[in-house]
Formats: structure tokens, sequence, C-alpha cells
């Protein structure tokens, strides 16, 4: 169970890396929102393998059909239901993972907790999953861009590299400009090397990604369980390979006392505002209409192609040499995840702001 | 909305710093669990201010009052609600901030959320809500003792100072052995004379909690969105001042490649387990039978004795300085909360897995 | 589980009929509602035992001691919790019972489920948990009115004593001129004769409540699966006692043909209206702005004073003679409670229509 | 919003009357459940168009397709999708209702709830969707049928035309025997000259559709809104044209005193059980091991040949003549959309159960 997500804006996501389609359902989409199938395709091309030699040379061409809630271009507020249908599926790769618990992969809890898996690619805790969130999440980005709500993620670490800049001083615009999507040229050059270098070992990494969303109206979020951190949080660590969650000053101001991490109010003109932003745009759990950014830990790609040891289902210790075509990072493929995730998280809080 | 958390195990809080009571309501609770009264008061007593010189001289009794859903000393599966009076409020001491938007507070986005609030000691945002959680956690944690579960945390930095010693090292049964509840010792002394100092400058210092759950059968957490670590997110940034949480090896370990960060599975006996636990007990979501452990990033009390500038309701700028009374760092009365927050979700997810 | 209704505005009910109090907490009430005691009172009063000779002579207060949730006269936003203090409890009235399967009580179900229950007066299963709803649903009441709408409930039948009236005939002004609450006064009359024949032979009666909402907006009732009447039926179908439901012409219109039963579309001036209302102001699931009206069936008390055979935990049979107090019928007393539920049920539907 | 129904295993349904396809996702089923396709086709089947000349001559193959939650033929745990693709849409039909609403139809309150609708044959709102539900009630069919638990629904009444046998009587394997679905042949015969005289005359009737549940386990519902028969009413009123509920003796035993109501627990062997069982299997919202019986009310077909007046959406007053195919008598097609939402929620409930 526990396969949608929000309570008035949901997504229920279903289907399996190698089964015949992932897909999913949203229901609570307000009616009239113009649905851009080019920008919603665009996005799921963000994410979709073999965009560069840093990413697997795995082709899925994620092509996105919808099936219900959407009459003469428009969402209707009745459910709006879509497939991708799965291709080039080589579920042989998978033949000789059938009965091995890869190390920090999902199949040893799923076997125990199921007692039953489908192991080709992965199956249900494949990140391919990850591509039916892109779909909705580009939908409930629709119904935010009409409010003025951005939202744009990057890579801002990877390993021990990390940018120098903070987010206040990079310009989105170069997100796109190279593989690994970081705003700073320099540093991008730095993170693309390392993880050629990687890839080329048979290993892999982790890093960082950094999200930042303006225009967030005042007020959005719920006391006390559905803070808007609360379920930012929640909706990033369900994200696959994800590790941590931090926002505002985060982790890296721990040493900062109160009197250097408050945020002042202060007058704007008509409006009241903040001197500054540690907070990250939320106070008490609701936005405080200033920006909101926040930080999402990604672990290694488990997937390596150097030898392990491991154990199988008949609990014999065998070695395991990983076949399949895999990314050596995951980040630049996760950034439009992430930024999807944003969008569904704030799309179901809007509603609960009524 | 949003003041009830959980799906099966479900615990509703309510009430206000300065109301006649905060409390809360358990639905869902296994029928025939010992309610051991005086192990719920021991965990609300851990919470309470005034243990110390580094917390608040505030004075609560913090007696919990069961009204429904226990008979001859058992849960019936009926709700267990409960209230704890406030007493000792002294409301007088908030007049002077009846109008105005402490910096880094809840006053302004609750004013521009609702139009109203009672801002009397903080209503509905003060940290005093966290006593009704320690209460049901308790109860929470009664249910998971009765298998085997054991959670601990411990603050293990406070600003700069952090713990040496990894969790594996420490001696659980020295967290209590001093005021900051840092089971290493000489650490211990040095964060208490660091807050110390702070409280003599009047201002306030944030930190790290960390926590560690033994005991946790294979099995628990739901994918997709129910994932454990996402849900243990997004219980713990529900806590007042919380600003991130990561588990595992965690931020820190962001420069570890693949080949160091997989836990292989191996043999134990009949058991299968794993060489390493860098996964912090949890793989695709579920746990995998290893230790969980996390860490739980809390900012400055926001509250401190320091001038600050800020503004009122009516848009004036005004000049403030806090006369309540108030801790200079969170982290000690925290622990409890966090071990709550932590027995409340896994006790919501035992019941998923069925 | 279960004892929370509702999405957006919920309510969570807790207590035993024996306990130290039952109560409620209400989250998701919208801010600034004038939280009038003396109206909520009212509505218990109505509730109350020992309001006439055909209900039971127990005394209970009944008096609402609200927690939380409300500041200076006005909900909020925050949960308003609230108890009603059991007082006047016979527990020993009970003991006799405590080992009894009281037939077509909920004794012998809650047992087998639970394994353990409060059997003292019925302890959960006990009408007496109907109060909090009461209270709750005033508070709903409350924010309905202010929108205009009108929820009146009446007895319509006892037994085979039926009114002659169709709702639009009566004046509602006379439901609480007689102790049954039948807005038709030599029907009522003879209702009370028969309860009080009933009572002497120490049997039992049921019969029908009818309730009437005018002045619900267009567009209430969400499609597919919370319907307008989905949601009145389970409501109605949690309170005590109750067997059926239906709406608009009902099961007293099954041989109506669809030439007879359809609603046809006519103009009011500017609006659009049906020329009869066959269909009980609810199309498609959805409110079409006409009256709604539906009718709840109650069977006879299961307490009566005559010998019954029956079974006991230890699977002896025993025969059982009623003690305690009761109502020979319960619908004058239900009325405030069907009330309660359908204004809950509205309040909550009204906030899913955003 | 509102398009999922259940709390652990939960069905999402998906789609338009002439869209791409109908649909849904079942989520919670709990794995190892054989999927029987040719048993769910069959469900399918019994509720498609076309079976008789009773019901309407529209052909639709309804043949479902599942894309996820399935592997080697078994439930996994994960969320089973599946798709029934709509064919032989005539929406041309429709065009002329483009702008219509038609009487005690979902057309006027869909349009002022949402401002836009799929016209075409209903929309969301066509009794199409159903078939999503009959797929899905297979499923928990097939998860019932694994503990012995049997849903049978029959025909009863059709317009004033009732059968003579209560359900103990009749023999279930005749309810396949007659196009009407009522397991007393003479009254069927009866019951399908009405019908087919209606048609003839342009005009439609309704009826009662009775279930019968056998094998139920003592304890499954959920006190105290998340009774049995609160659940079962809900899950019913939210079928297409149904207008009323009842279980047990119900509205024709309104009559009854407590005397000749309660069921008085009784030895069978080593069980308990009762004399009788007027309460329908249900006491205090919770299975008591009797059979559970419960009747649905059904209005007749809004759509009918004949010659209505009626208002569009530009408010002008105009007559209708319907042209699309129709039944005119919805309720042997009804039987398996009933049967599938006992099972839906019964299969919930058992989940509930623990």
């Amino acid at each position: 169970m526990s396969n949608t997500i929000g309570k008035f804006f949901t997504f229920t996501s279903f289907g399996e890396s190698h089964g015949k389609a992932i897909g999913g359902v949203i229901d609570g989409c307000p009616p009239g929102i113009e649905i851009d199938e080019t920008f919603i395709q665009n996005e799921l091309n963000r994410r979709r393998p073999g965009q560069s030699n840093i990413s697997t040379p795995r082709k899925e061409e994620d092509k996105v059909e919808f099936l219900s809630g959407i009459f003469e271009g428009k969402s209707t507020g009745a459910p709006i239901a879509f497939v991708i249908w799965n291709e080039n599926q080589r579920s042989a790769d998978y033949n000789h993972l059938k009965d091995v618990y890869r190390p920090s992969h999902a199949d040893f809890t799923y076997q125990q907790k199921y007692g039953i898996r489908d192991y080709r690619g992965g199956g249900r805790s494949s990140a391919r999953e990850t591509a039916a969130r892109v779909a909705a999440g580009a939908i409930a980005k629709l119904g935010l861009r009409k409010i003025g709500i951005q939202i744009n993620a990057f890579t801002s670490q990877v390993g021990h590299i990390a940018m120098n800049k903070t987010y206040e001083q990079i310009d989105f615009s170069l997100i796109e400009s190279n593989s690994i999507r970081c705003p700073e040229p320099e540093t991008a050059e730095k993170m693309i090397a390392y993880i050629q270098q990687l890839k080329d070992e048979g290993d892999s990494i982790g890093g960082i990604i950094t999200c930042v969303v303006k225009g967030v109206p005042i007020g959005w979020g719920e006391p006390i369980f559905d803070k808007l951190q609360s379920r930012l949080a929640q909706a990033m660590l369900s994200i696959n390979a994800t590790h941590g969650f931090d926002y505002g000053k985060g982790f890296e101001g721990v040493a900062l006392r109160g009197s250097q991490m408050n945020d002042e109010f202060v007058k704007d003109g008509d409006k009241i505002t903040t001197r500054t932003n540690n907070s990250g745009g939320i106070q008490g759990g609701i936005s405080n209409g200033q920006d909101i950014y926040f930080r999402v830990l990604f672990k290694p790609v488990a997937t390596i192609s150097k030898k392990q040891n491991t154990v199988d289902i008949h609990a014999q210790e065998v070695e395991l040499e990983a076949r399949g075509r895999h990314d050596p990072c995951v980040l630049p493929r996760a950034i439009p995840i992430v930024e999807a995730m944003t969008a569904l998280t704030l799309m179901d809080l809007s509603l609960m702001k009524i």
C-alpha cells in the first residue's frame, strides 16, 4: 500500500520496471488547467536515460499517454490517468539476478516483506517508477505556474566537489547548460570529470541537489503534522537513493547562534518581509512569502560494475558483477524528480489553504 | 487542520500553550497493552522544563490525565484520550507581544494564514504542544517494547561542539547522566559550558540529536510514499525548530563512493545480515533488520534576550527584548520528543505490515 | 480505530459510557466562527436523557467544556477539543452484566474482536458517545448557519404509526412542541401513547426520522465515492441502532416510473431549478440547490425489561432481565444526533468544494 | 477528488464514458493472491450491456488489461493497475446533448460545480465507470474466496413486483437462470414482462437488489465511523442511481418491537450463535458471524425515450427526446456492481481487523 501521496491533490503511482507500463492517477486536480502536453513531455525528457555520456545508455522513449480527466485540452476535475509504456526492457539482463540480493538494493527487503517480487529490473523498487512522478509533477507545475510559482533544482555537490555560490548568486538559466545540471560552469566541469573517472573505475558517486521555489504565497503548510518542511521532507525522502534533507541554513548552519540565525521582520513598502532568509521561507511550518530553499542528499548508485560479495535467496554466498546498464551518478536525472515532488507537495498544500 | 499523524495508529494533538489544557487522542492502539502510567509520566518529566540550569526555570507539572480507552490498566482498542492541564502560565508576560511579530517565530505566518491567533505563549505554535506528543509516544513505546524495540536518542552536537564516537561505540546508559543528554561525558561538559556562556550573553544555540533504534523486524515501511525514512523525516521535521534530517551515513558521507557505501550481505549463522550498516537499517524504504539510526537538526531557539528589530501587526517597526522564560538550547528537552515521534511512526508502520 | 469522520473538517470521538469523560476533537474548523456556547449546550440538552416520561429518567448534566481552539469566543483554525464529564453513572447497575452477552447489543462482537471491553454501561458502544457528536455537530451547525443552511429533523414514524403530511406541508416550528418531536400534533399524540404502552409492557419500539436541509448551495458532494448521499448514508448508519437510509422518494417510491420520477429543469426567473424534487436535492452525487431530504430507520432499543434468554462469556446459557435505566424509544433523543451528523457531513463537503 | 475508496485495500477509479479508457488502481492488495483473469472477465461480462433484450443493445467488449502488480499470475503487494479500453462509443449520438441538462442526470450539477465537463455519453458521471469497479471487485472477491466468503446479489423487486421468499428460502443457483437475475422464476417472468412493457412505452423502472454475504468471520467493522453497515451504505450509495440502503429486517421491519427484533444468543455446540438474525449479521457495527444481508434501492433509469421538458446551459427551455442506447431497468446489470462494492468494502475491513 501507500502508493498514493497527497490529501487533496493526490497522486497514485503504479508499475514495475519491466512490466507492461508504469503510470499514475492524479485525483483532485482543479478543473480548467491547460494540460500542455509538450511541456509535460519535456519534463520527462529531462529525466530520461541516455541524455549524455555520464548517464546510462539505456533508451526509453518515456512517451506519456493520457487516458482520462482531460477534455478539449483542459483538466475537468475528474481523475487524470496516464501510462508510460515500457519498451526496450532487456529483462534477460536480470535473469542472473533473479535469486541474488544485490547490496544496498531493495531485493532483500521486498522478498522478506512480500514473499514474492518481480525481480526484473528491480521491479517496483526501480527508479523507473519516478518517471510517473515527473509526469504528475509536470501537471502540478502547470497549476502552480498559473499563480506565478517557479521551481528550480540543480546539482550543488557531487561527492566532495561543491558549488561555491549560494543560491541567491546563481543564474538559473545555466542549469540546463551542462550535463550535470550545475549552474556554476567551472564546478560543473570538475563534477563531470570526476563522474567520468568513477564510471571508468566501475564505481558510482552521490551528492546534493538544491531546490529553490520562488513565488509561494504566505500561508501554505498546515500545523502540526503537515508543516511545509515536513511534507517536503517526506516527499524528498520517498525518492529512490535519498538519504537526507535540510532547508534554510540547514546542517551547514549548525554553529549559528540565535542572534545570527533569526530573520528580523522589516517593512518593504507596504509589505512585511524579512531582512535575511535563514529560515528558508518557512516559519512555524508555514510559508512566509520568502524563497523556499532546501537540499536533498543522494547516496551513490548502488549498482556498480565492481565485483561485490553478497548472498542469494537460498542463503548461499555469491559474487556479483553488475551487467545491466546503469548511471554512475543519479543527480542530473534526479533534478526533474526533485522538482516534481516539490510541485506535487505544494499543489496539495495549496488546496489545504482555503 | 492536519493535527493528526499516522494511518493505523493515529495521534491527534490539541491545545494551546496558555489555554486550559493540551492533550491528544490515540486511535488504533491495539488492545491489551499495559498502560504503565509511571513510565509515561517519567517520559513527560524528561521533557519538562526546569530540569537543570541550562533549561527554562518555568515550572510545569505536566501531569497526564487519561480520559478513555483504558480499562483495568490495559488498552481496549478504543481511543485513548488524555489531557495535560496548563498551569503556571504567566500570560501577562506575553501582553507586550500581543501585536508583535517575533523574528523566526510563527506569529507572522499564523496571523496571515488564519487572521486570528492565540498569541499567549505562542498559542498553538508553542513547543508546549510537544508534551502531548511525548505522552502519546510513551504509549507507542510501551507497544514497541513488547516486541523488543528500543529507541535511544541523545545530543550528538551543540553548535560547533560534536561528539567523537560513532553510535556503535557509545554507552546508552550514560545519556541521562548529564543535563545535555550526551553520552560522551567530556564532550557533554563542553556543550554545557558553551550553552551556559550563550545563556549569559542572552543568546541561543542549536545542534543535532542522533536517534538509534534497535530491534525493528525486517519489513517495516511501505513503498512508495510511506517509506520508513519518508515517515521518519516527516515526523522529525514536524517538531518545532527542526531544520534537517538524515539517516545512515547521511550528509557526512556525501563523498563516499558506491563501493564504499554499499552494505554487502553476509551470512550470520542461519540469518542474513549486512557486513556494514551505512544504509542505516533501511533499504528500499523498508527496515532490513539492522539498527536504524538518523540525525535531526535543530536551529537555535528563536527567543533570545538580545534586542531585536521587528515589525508589529500594524506594520510598525518596533524593538523587541524577550522577557518570557525560555531555553538557551532545546536539545536536552527535545530528546524525548524525537524518541516519541520515532515511536509513533514505528507503531503506525508496524500495523501496516500485516 | 476509525473514531474519526471527515476529511477536511474532521471529528474524532472518544470516551466510554462510564469512564471519566466522553469528548472529541474537531480539526479543520475554519477560523473566525463565533462559538456560541449557549447554542451548543442547548443542542446537548435536546439529546439529554430525562426530558420527558417517554425517555430514561437517568440524569446527565452533559455540560460541555472546551479545552482548545477557541480564542476570545472565536475559532482560530486550531483543533477544538472538548470534554463532557461523566456523572451519575451507576456502574453497579451493570455488574450483573459483566459477563453476559445482551441480545442485539455489541457485547459479543466487542469481546470477540478485542478480547477485552469496558462492560460498564456498554462502554465504548454505548449511545452516550453520541453526546460528543452533538457537541461537534453544533459547531458545524454554527459554521453552516453563517451561509444560511438550516437542518431540521423530526420523528416521522414510530412503529406502524406514520405521519400523513409530506415534509413540504409541515411546520418545522411544531417539532419541539411535543416529547416525540413530531410536527403533526395528532400523530404525535398517538406515537406517545403507543410508546407509553410499550414502556409499560417492558418493551421497546423503533421508527423513522426524516431530515430536511434547506439552503445547501449547488455543487456539494464529490464524485465518485464521496457523493453527498454516500457520505450522508455513512454518517447516518454510524449512529447506534440505525438500520436504513433513503433519500428523495426513497423506498416508498419504488414503483415510480422514470417519467414520474425524473425532475425536469425549469427556469425560475434567472435561476435554473427543478419542477419536482423527487431526487431529494442530489443529482450525480452533487447538491442541485433544492431541499435535501432523507430518512433514517432506527430499530427498537435492544435493552428491554422483558426476560430474554442469552449466553455469557463462559458460554453458559443464562436468563436476562434488564435493570438499568433505558429509553423505550430512541427517536426523540436521536433527532439532534441525526442533525449533528448531517451538519458534520455537510461542513466537511463544503470544504472539499473549493 | 474522492475517486478512491478504502483505507488499506484502496481502489482508485478513473475514466470517462467516451474517453480513451476507464480503469483503476488497487493499492494494498495482499501479495500471493492468484489473479484468475478468466473469473475477472466473467464478472465484467455479467455487467456488460447487450446480454438480453431487456438491456441496451450497445456492444462493449469490456476486456480488462492489467498493467502492473501481478507477477507470474499472483499479486505482489504492488499496486494493480488495469484499463478497459473504450470502444464502440457513438459520441455523435450525444452532440445534441452537448448543451442540454437532461432531467435527473448529473449534467447540471457537474457543469455548475466544475464549469467544464465531458458531455459525451455522460462523461465521468456515466455508469460506464462501474465497469472498473467490477474488475476491482473481482480481485477483492478472489481474496475473500480464499477464506470462504461468498457474496450473492439478486433482483428482489422491480417496480411494484416483489419476490415472496426471504433470502433464507431461495436457491442462489437460480440467480443467473434468467435475464433479470431473480432467483424466483415465476416472479422473474413477471418482472421481465413488466420491463418489456415499459421499454415499449419508452419508459423505465427501478427496484431493489438484495445482497447476501456468507462466511464473514466475527469481528469485521470498526467502531465508531467505519461500522460495517456504515461502510456498506457508503459503498452502495456511491453506485449510480441508488436511493436507499437497509440491512437486516430493514424498513419492512419498522413495526417490530424490541422483544421481536432482538436476536437472542444460543449455543450451537461449542460455538455461540443467534437464534434469529434480524440484525443482518451485524451488531455494534461489527460482524457477528451470521449471514450479512442488505437491500439497495435503485431509482428508474433517468434516460427515457418519452419527450421531456428541460433547460440548456444557455438557460433556454428546450424539449428533449433521448436517442442514445439505454437500459429500461438497470437492476440485472447492477447486480455484479453491488457484489463488487460489497467485496471491496469487506476486503478493506478485513485488513483493518488485525
